[in-house]
């Protein structure tokens, strides 16, 4: 019994909702993992308002999709960052407010305990997002922290997420916490003292996604197989190292497809991401969740490689060995 | 007829320069980058007193050093940096001040003016530094900044560092930016945008160090080509990709020497840098400036790399076709 | 909406068009780039009867099949190439004539303006095919030829072909020369060489055809984008590097297929050419003509191969984000 | 016992051979390669006057350099090659004439003769030279020479060689072949076809050189394992394959260190050729013949490279087990 | 025509044949590489009886599979191999009877006899298999046998099989011998020693596997090539090197799946198998014998895999040119 | 202060240690590490006789070489190797006896006692060798050993070893068993079994050669660090892997040199060991014992290579940071 194939509609919030599920249905997918922006879940509606939740899940049904995960990235990021212009846009107006840092950050985390509460209204049991980094800036970076402030750091964000992952734990639903470069937890080690501060606690574990371990060098097997019951939730999105002698690997200054970055994202199949090592590891660590196209591809249209995609995972996600 | 090789007294600044400079010379070097921190040359007391240049210049003499180049990296990254706590470490105590970030940036470009004008005392043409950047937690996180956020942190450097540079300009004083993580420019396109931004004026140029281009994936003979009539000084560092499948390329949090990062710093000659084709670069370029070492290596004793390093860029600086 | 892809005839002259038709279209493929020689396309019957060019087209049309190209590689190559015994066997009697060589060369000059003006009476914009080379001798030997020299090869044959590409332009025909060893135009730079010779006259661009770049360890997306405008024509065709220690790159006396070759053509997606790359830089160039399949494979049935070789394109030409 | 290291001196005919060999006894060499050119060896005075060859012979002497071998590069591509203007450029005026190329041809293989009888006079064994080329032009172009041309090229070669090899043997001199792209002989096959063409004639052998082989892809020591017998002389000389996604292997027209280049020549240990395998081929092989240092590098001063080179022979060439 | 894809039922042989025949039917395959354990069949009985051999045969002819080669790994191994309790585990009763070394061997001796009578009865031509081993001990190990050690293993061998090989020429049989670690001949040269010893006698091939030459770092084309008119039957197993820095190339002690070992058996297609090089050289050296799917893949159920293996040989298996 | 850098004499035990202890100090070693073979060390002489063991000590001190390590790899493999006649070639007489395995692994055991009262006596503390192994020939072949045959084999080698090192206890001498193919412990993995099976004692640690581990796959860096603590003992050896598509990894019958072998040994410093990876980790883990020079080469002359090997370890051998 193969895993459900997902699509993650973030990349699609731009369209409403309505005219997605016919098409996520027709490409193949078997559910999709909603984003909590656009019109695709409204989260102070969905709170307030019980037939809103119920006809979100009535127009999944018609197209026979499943409802199995929240995808909370956008609010969930503004929780712990250093808020600055670049939050304005990702965020919903009343979240925003005023701009003033404290007050973001406040609302934002506020608004998570109340994705929790939305998500088990739904019935869905995990969502997936970020808590922010209060510490990005010192990655990579010279002068380098102390240990005192990377120790300062996460204990701030343990503080901060403590109380909205009890309300995650008093709804039964997970937190599925993508590792991802700009957050406090970016590769393996990172993702290892983050479990440590919050004492692994049941509700919180990890959104893998290989392609952000392609560019940093990182066996995306290794890190299932280190983190093998931690995984609640998994993205199938892809990238290619695409340096040519001039290009570098940190791209912050140049956008999707630009020639100047030394990696690129890519649909499903057509970059660098070692899928039979990552199906197989996902095979011996009896991962049983769905799997979750998160498409970007500068280069590709996005209704073809969404389907593209799908056909993609169902080829690669063979039957383990029982 | 070869270039002077340099020792760079920043990671030595812990030790008196009178006991390091009878080190040096008899280690082979031919001159010191003077480090303006440590008593290696203290910038308010060479500013107020001549005495204490001569003296400095003549402490080098005695050991047949020449003073080639002052290094501000500490006082130079102040300047723009988004200041914490990390520059307490760095800064003296009249710059930092009550650390109140806006008072501390504007006493490091007062600081790196004073710089500017304790070089001409000291008949030294060049000044190394960083200019500190306001946007480097923008770097390869989420959500990215628009192309108008990073015009505007561009504008912002600018504007800063105009004044700088004309009392550099005034002095008759190069400034060597040097082109690193966590500063503005960091790779060749963001050194083409920093070098455009100042409109290519002539104080403006770049100190060359291969190393950090290694793990982010660029060919050292590139950027030497592309900029050729900009490098001003280059540092002779040399550092090892170490992935292993669980160590990643971004360290921010670990130490140097840390097994969990995906690259460290090394001696010269005892990692990854294509030396061949940076020396090759360096004399089709017609590259005359000094070759200073900047010594990291977290497995070497300090004193045997140090001579190490000066013997091996003697081996490797070859006489180019004339 | 994809590209057309067509079956490129010269590899099966052998066989009547009318028998080649019925199978190309069987095979999948949109039409056809007519070769010039074999009963597939006779200039001279062409241009003196338009009945005979009527009949190719309607034949065409019956299998639903466009003429899009005329493929007129062999007449065009005597144009300027020093000219042997080997060129007998590719030419018609009526070029070929006593071989001498200045007579042949002529002749082949006045037949390819005759081409022009049948792909005009067909409505076929663009002819593919060669230049000959004057100075191929001179690549990779020894002694080497001076920059006098190669300036005046380049001359000559910039002065032969000018009044032919005249015609063209009259014609209102593009030619779409293909870089290739043997041909003046070999690589990146001599393209380059080549455009700037003929002051980037409109009549005349790139027939662009991986495999050619793939053993000479040129990456045939920057020769997209570095020429994206004069890309007038591609051919799909693949190659393998066979290297083991013994054999070279160099293969001039050995046969395809024979062991002693570092280097074999490839069916499409037999090979080593990146694909992904090339697609990628053909979308991001905006290319919108068609992917012509030039197919040549020593060990495969050429008749599963060209079906073989359609499905594969197909499958790669995905749809670029608009 | 480790073998002679000579310099071969054609690299340094604009200089007198009087102060060459100062130089290059300092420089640590144990003999020379005599060029038949400039004024090191004048092939035609040393052929009538005995006392030429005596005092050519006493200027070594004085140095305590030995005369191990003549390369007659030069006239000898002249024999069979396709002559044009390149030609002028390297033979002396009464081998061009008046440049009409069956004469060239003529004059050139009776000046051949001629080497192999100085030879004698001076006592050296070996000639090292080529052949020159009729078909070259075939090599790697389009259309392909048919199995019959080949042949035929071979032949013509072999019949106007045998004489000239009649007269070596009756001088007791072997000729050494240099097998290098441009000649009939570029790679291991082609030059087991000349071995073959020659009937495995005594007289004749090769001059290997591991840096024409470096770039075709060919591992030098199953180059030396194969014709282990048959291995006259050897070139030491390094090249560096400096592929960047846009330069390609073929350069026949971009001089010596034009960037456009995708290989280029090097000062032996500054490139690419597996030394360690070169000498541990040599070693089991038991050639015990000179090692000539041919030396070219378009970025290095060529008098320091000259005595870089004699060092770097001197340590490669480790005692074999005996 | 294709050539037919077989299924090796040896890792099915749990299971009843007749279960197995419907669903090898239903998965593609066109015949069946019968092993001699299991139920599958049982030579004592196939010897003895007709009605058995018949029975057998209508059973694959109802699922239109023909019985086109015998696999006889089990027994045949045990002839020569150090007897140990491994062999226990994979002989029938009768051949381990008390276990002692000698009777085994000669129990294992007869057995193939029969199984080559059996064979004969049933209409087959190749029978499978191995040798056993006397000297696999030695293999890597230290301290090394001398040659003429190896000379009296390999003459043991030899003399003990040839009586063996007399009746399968004598029942018109051919035995393919399969080159394996473990067993006398495991790599180019081993088999060619091997193939020597057996004075190359007509009815001694090699059943060819390319995953076991993976891992040892010999290219299957060259075997292929190297043996071409004595292979005899092919395996189509695929295998994966996954080192990491930890696991290593010998596995003896782990088993199938274990992290610890540096390679794994693969489904075929999921590998690291040049299966492009595997099939031109069959191709090439035009084999056309069955290819016969020897499934093994720690990570994927085995049904599953089946399918896609026959799937993934009618896609590879291309026509060859003819 | 860098490690004593020794010369392990096995290698050399044809020549009278009189003859060899001279050219091992001129050749710049600082000690021995004595082969327990040839006139080396004969032990039942040492054990009787002190004056013989004074006799050794004092011809060392005259050269000023220390006794630092006995090597006793020949009697040691006795003692639970499967005997056959590649034993003998190894064994003294006394040992070897009538050649019946018991009776010689006995011997061979009680050998192994009185070498570490010899040691004792000799004041050296640390004893290199092996264990033998029983279990050898179910390594990398067919059929594969079950668990519990592992198991067995393991605790046959405990049993048989635990009073052995009952004695080297009680004489105060650590035993440093070689990982190493043909043993019981030869990967990363199958040593960290033995460490277990014999319960850490502290007389048993591991002789690390990395030699060994290169054609393995496995990382020096990686064992080292995993066995910090227990790595009592070093050999400097390198090896080249040298595989061209037809030799393999696996190499039990062709001798040393043979280019059928896909790997050899080499003088350290001339094959493929990352020599700076090793000296790091050993650096890394404070390992602070000897570096003995295990020479084997089978291209270079043996007394060059022991000299170019004390140099290449003097150059190799830097100073940790402290």
């Amino acid at each position: 019994m193969p895993r459900p194939i997902l699509l993650f509609t973030g990349p699609f919030a731009d369209r409403p909702l309505e005219e997605l599920v016919g098409k996520a249905s027709e490409w193949g997918y078997a559910g999709l993992e909603l984003a909590t922006w656009g019109d695709h879940l409204e989260i102070q509606r969905a709170a307030a308002d019980s037939d809103y939740c119920q006809a979100k899940l009535d127009l999944l049904a018609r197209h026979e999709l499943q409802a199995a995960v929240l995808g909370a990235f956008r609010v969930s990021t503004a929780v712990c960052d250093v808020i600055d212009q670049r939050h304005e846009l990702i965020l919903p107006d009343y979240v925003w407010g005023d701009g003033d840092p404290t007050g973001v950050q406040e609302r934002a985390a506020e608004e998570m305990m109340t994705v929790a509460r939305v998500a088990e209204k739904l019935g869905v049991g995990t969502v997936s997002g970020f808590f922010g980094s209060p510490m990005w800036s010192w990655a990579t970076g010279w002068p380098g922290a102390s240990p005192e402030m990377i120790a300062a750091g996460l204990e701030q964000v343990v503080e901060t997420w403590m109380p909205i992952l009890d309300v995650f734990r008093d709804c039964g639903v997970r937190f599925a916490y993508e590792v991802h470069p700009g957050q406090v937890a970016f590769d393996l080690y990172s993702a290892e003292m983050l479990l440590d501060a919050f004492d692994h606690r049941e509700e919180f574990g990890f959104t893998f996604d290989p392609s952000h371990f392609l560019w940093q060098g990182i066996d995306p097997a290794e890190f299932i197989h280190h983190f093998a019951s931690r995984i609640y939730h998994v993205h199938v999105k892809d990238a290619s190292v695409t340096l040519n002698g001039r290009a570098g690997l940190l791209t912050g200054y140049y956008p999707s497809g630009d020639r100047r970055r030394g990696w690129q994202f890519r649909s499903p199949g057509h970059g660098g991401v070692d899928w039979e090592g990552f199906i197989r590891a996902l095979n011996r660590t009896r991962y049983d969740g769905p799997l979750s196209v998160d498409w970007h591809d500068p280069d590709m249209d996005r209704d073809y490689g969404a389907e593209d995609a799908c056909k993609f995972v169902q080829r690669l996600d063979f039957e383990p060995r029982v």
